[in-house]
C-alpha cells in the first residue's frame, strides 16, 4: 500500500495548480498526496494501518455488513430500483431446452443505480464551487464517465474499524433529524476506552437501517445522521472513511440553507468517501467496538460510487 | 462464522430427501453442511482458518486482484458488455443545473453481465442432470432468480489464499488448451513448501489474462486450466474456492465429449465456487504465495453470480 | 397485404397438429389462417379493407393515439418504468468535448418494459391451459424470448377504425369497476350509425386514462371495461384489433373466479391483439367515429408486445 | 395536422430571438413555423398533404419498411447492441409457476440504443455552433434528456411517398463511398415522371442494407449516401423527411474535411429529420415508386430519436 504515498508531481490534466488550491476558501486536504492523486483519505492506510487491523481478529468471526440487494432495495424516489434478469435458467431446463455434455447453467444480467443498498461515494460523487476533491474541475465528468476521480482510482480498505454505537448509547435507535453531534461521538468513543486514529473506518450505529425493515415505503428525508461540525472533526482526526446505517451518513433535514453540507465537507473537501446504508445491526449486537474492516469497491471505470459488501472480522 | 456449521434439519422446500441424495451417481459433497444448506464449502472457513489468514499478515501491502470493469471489459460474445449511464455530471453543470445549497453531484446507474471482469460463480451458476448442489431442482431457478443457491447466500471469503503460479513454474504464460493438471498444481505447491488445508482459496496463475491485455479481440474459446481431474482432486482436498487468472478457471477446448466438465464437478458436486478473470500478475510479482485472502461478493438475491473485486493482505 | 391468406401447409415445430387443436375446448380461431400462422386476426385486413380505409379519410387531420414516454409513465408496480439515458449530450460540449469538423449531437438509450404507456399485446402475451393462439405450445417461449408469436410476426394495421365513445354515451367517463357490456357497445355504435366490419379495429373510450392524468399515483387495479361476454362478441365480429383508454382493455376487477378473463379469450383463443393504454380523448373531441387506422409494432424479435403510435387519419 | 402552424409567439425559454437567428451565417428555415416550433419541416405535411397522400392507394398493399430488432441487428462498435429480457415465459410455467384463474402470461422488458435498426433522428439529435434547430441551445439537453426538439415533439408523418430507386437506375447496389448526387436524384424522379413536392417523403434505396444481410460484421464506415449539396437541395424542394436503405442516409466517408455534413445541413439547419435503416427492398420489388407513407416516432421525452416501422400503403 505504500505505492499510494505519491511523490508530488506535476498536476495532470484536469487538476489545478498549487496557487488555486491555496486560494480554496474552505478548509481542505487538497494537494496533501500530491496534486495529481485521486485516492484521498485512503492514503491514509499505510503498511503499518494494515499491519495492526489485522492484529485485531481474535474469535475470528465474520460479519458481512451489507444489506441484499434486490427489487425491493428500498432507493429514493429520483432512482430506480435494481433490476435482475436472467439470460438463462432451470425453467428453459424444463422447457425442453438442450444440455450438451450434460452441462446446464443459469446466467443473469443486472442493472443498477451505484448508489443503492450498502455502497460507498466516491470521491466525484458530491462537490461544489465547480471543483471537486484535490481542485479537479469537475468538467472531468461527462456523460461517458468521470475521468478523474473515479470509483476505480480508489483502493481498497484493510484497516482498523470502529463502531460508534450509538444506539446503545442512547438506549434507543435515534430519532428522524437527530443530530449525531462531534459530542455524541466522543462520548461513545470515551465509554468504550476508544480513540480515533489516523486511517480509521469510523461506522455510526444510529438504528435507522433496522427501523426501517419492512416498510412498505422508506422516507429518505429523514434520518439521524452528523452534522457538519461532527464531519469536519472526523476528517480532522484523519479518518480514511465514514459509514453509518443511514442514508446518507448525515442528518436529514438538512440544517436550514445547506444541502448536503457533510458530503461537500467530508468528501469533495478531504477525500473521505461515505459508506452509506452499511447494516450494522448484527455487528453491533456482537459487542466488537473494534476489529479488522476489509471493503473493496467494485472497480468501475469513471464512476461515482458503488455497491460493496463491506466485512467485520473480529 | 461459526453459524455457518448447520445442524440437520428437514429439507427445505426445492430440497431433495436424503435418499435422493445417496442415488446421486457422482462424488459428491452433498447434504454435508445440512440438507438444506446453500453455502457450500465456503463452510470450511471456520474461525480457527479465518484467524490463521488474519496471522499471515507480514508486510501490511494489500493487493486488489480485480481488473477493470468498463464497456471496454472483454466479454464472451453471448454476453453484452457492461454500460455505464450518467444521471447527472459535470457537464449538466456547465451547461447551467442549478446548485441549491452549492451542492453539486454526480450520479450514475451500471448494466453489466455478472459473469463479467474479476467475479465469482456462484452455486446456482452450473449444474446437470437436473439438479444443482445439494440435490436442489433446477426448477428453483425461475425468469425472477434462484429461490435456492443465489449468491447472496454465499458468506465471503476470508481465508488463507495459496498462489499456484503455474508461470514461474514453466517459465512463461502457459498455452492456450494446455492443461493444468493435478501434477502441476501439486509440483508448484511442493516447489514452495506449502500444502493446500481445509478451508483454503487456491489461485491458479496461467498467465493468460495478462497475455489478453490490449489485445481488440478476445477469444474465450481458448485457453489454460484445470482437467477434471484436478478440479476433482481440489475439491478433495477440501479448498473453499478455486480462482485462476483465465475465463473459466477450467482448460478450453474441453475433453472430447464433455462441455464444461470442471463447473459440474466443483460447483455442482462439491459446492465449491469459482473466481474467474482474476487478476494476479500482480500478486504473482510481488513473489508471496500465501496470504490473507478476502473476497465478497454483492449479495444479489437470487443472481447465478457477481463481479468482486477480491484481496491480497501481504 | 394478400400474402397473409396463407394456404394450409404441413404444421411447423411447435404447432400442434389439427386433431389436438380441435380437442380445445375453447371457441377460437385456431387454424383459421393455417395451422402455422403466427398473425391472427390481423390477416382478416385484406386489400379491400385497406383500401376502404384509405378512402375514409375526409379532412386529412392526423390525430397521434399515444400516451407520452418517459420515467414518469405510469406503470403497475409489478414492472418498473422507462429509463431514459444520454451518451452525448449538450452538457458534455459546454464541459469541452471537442466537435471534429463542427458536428455535435446527442445521443441515447431506452430501458422500458414492452407493456408500458400505449402498446400491443403480441398474441404471445397471455394464454392458458400450456398452449398459446393457435395451439402453438408455451415451452415455445423461453428466456431468450418467443420463437412462436413474437411481435415481430404481427403485420401493421391498417384499416377501419371505430370509435366506440362510452363517455359520449353515458355522458360521463365510466367508473372503476363499471362494466363495458356487449350491449353498451351495440348501443354506441347504434347511435352512430355503425356496425363493425370484419377487419375493423374497434377503440373504446372509457374516459380512465383522462381520469388518472396528473395523478401522483394510478390505480392499476380498478378501470372500466370489457367482460368476457363482450370481447367474445367483439371476436366473432371478426375486428381485427381492439384499442382502449385504460390499462387492460377488460374490466377490472375481474369476474370472480376469473383472471384476465379476456385476454385468455381474445389473444389466445381469437387471436386478436389489445391496444392498451390508447389516448383516445382528442379523438373524442374531434368528434368522428370512423376514420383510417394505422398502427405499426416495433418489431422486436421473441417479444410480448411493443409500445407504439397509433394515429386516427380522418 | 393544421395546428402544427403556429402563430409567431413570443420565443420560448431556450429559443433565441429573431436577430440572433438572422445572424446566423447557414441557410436555414429557423422562425419558418414560428420562433418556439419544435416540430420542424413536418410542418410541411399539412391536410391537403394527407389527403393528396390517401389519395395514392390503389392496391391496398401495406410494406412494412422497418428491420427486425434483436440483439442481431448491427449496431456500429460505439453503440451497444438490443438486449431483449423475459419476465415470465413459457418456461417458468413448465417449472411449476401458479397460474391463478387459469391465466398465463409472458412479459419482456427491452433495452435498445435510439438509432438502431430502423429509426429517425429527432430534431436534437444533431447540430454545429451551439445551436440546434430554431436556434435553440445545446445546453437545452442535459443528461436527462432534451427539453427542446425531443422526439415526442415531432408530429407523425402522414404524406406522399416517393422512392428514389438508384438501384434500378444504375442497375446495382451503389458502391461504398459512392456519392448519390442531386444529378441522380433527379434522373431517377425524371425516369419516373415524378417531382418532389412540398411535404414529400423522399426514401433513397441505394442497395446498402440489403447487400449486408448476413454479413457477420456490418462496416458502418463507408457506404453509398448523399452529399451535402444533395441534401440542401432535397432541403430546398421542401422535403419533410428523407430516409435511406443505409446507416447515415448520407456517403460515407464524408468529404474531406467534413464530419456528418449532410445532418449539419439537413436536420439543425432545415429542421429535417433522417429515417435511417429503412428497409426499401420489397417496396422496390413492388415496383410502385409513389405511395402513402406513414411513420409514427415512439414518444419518448427528451430522446434525439427512435426506432419504429415505417409503412409504404401502395
Amino acid at each position: 500500500m505504500n505505492e499510494r504515498r505519491k511523490m508530488e508531481k506535476p498536476a495532470a490534466e484536469g487538476a489545478v495548480d498549487a496557487d488555486t488550491n491555496e486560494l480554496d476558501s474552505r478548509p481542505n486536504a487538497w494537494g496533501r498526496w500530491g496534486h495529481d492523486d485521486e485516492a484521498g483519505a485512503v492514503n491514509l492506510i499505510g503498511p503499518e494501518q494494515v499491519k495492526r487491523a489485522a492484529g485485531l481478529v481474535r474469535t475470528g468471526q465474520v460479519i458481512r455488513l451489507a444489506q441484499l440487494l434486490s427489487s425491493k432495495t428500498p432507493v429514493p424516489k429520483h432512482r430506480a430500483g435494481l433490476q435482475h434478469f436472467m439470460h438463462r435458467d432451470g425453467g428453459d431446463y424444463a422447457a425442453g431446452s438442450r444440455r450438451p455434455g450434460g452441462f446446464q447453467f443459469g446466467e443473469d444480467t443486472v442493472m443498477m443505480p451505484l448508489h443503492i443498498g450498502t455502497h460507498i461515494d466516491g470521491l466525484c460523487h458530491a462537490w461544489c464551487e465547480e471543483k471537486m476533491f484535490n481542485g479537479y474541475r469537475e468538467t472531468t465528468m461527462r456523460s461517458t464517465g468521470a475521468t478523474r476521480l473515479g470509483v476505480e482510482k480508489m483502493p481498497p480498505f484493510v484497516t482498523r474499524g470502529l463502531l460508534v454505537d450509538l444506539v446503545r448509547l442512547r438506549g434507543r435507535a435515534l430519532a428522524d433529524g437527530e443530530v449525531v453531534t462531534r459530542g455524541y461521538i466522543e462520548a461513545c468513543l470515551a465509554a468504550a476506552g476508544l480513540r480515533i486514529e489516523s486511517g480509521d473506518a469510523v461506522l455510526l450505529h444510529t438504528g435507522w437501517l433496522a427501523s426501517q425493515a419492512g416498510q412498505a415505503e422508506v422516507d429518505f428525508n429523514a434520518e439521524p445522521g452528523i452534522d457538519h461540525e461532527a464531519g469536519l472533526w472526523l476528517a480532522q482526526q484523519e479518518v480514511a472513511v465514514i459509514g453509518a446505517d443511514n442514508f446518507a451518513v448525515e442528518v436529514l433535514p438538512f440544517a436550514p440553507g445547506t444541502v448536503f453540507p457533510v458530503h461537500q465537507c467530508v468528501i469533495r473537501d478531504f477525500g473521505i468517501p461515505l459508506l452509506e446504508g452499511v447494516a450494522l445491526a448484527p455487528l453491533a449486537a456482537s459487542g466488537r467496538l473494534e476489529f479488522l474492516f476489509v471493503a473493496a469497491a467494485l472497480p468501475i471505470v469513471g464512476a461515482t460510487g458503488s455497491p460493496l459488501a463491506p466485512l467485520a472480522v473480529l
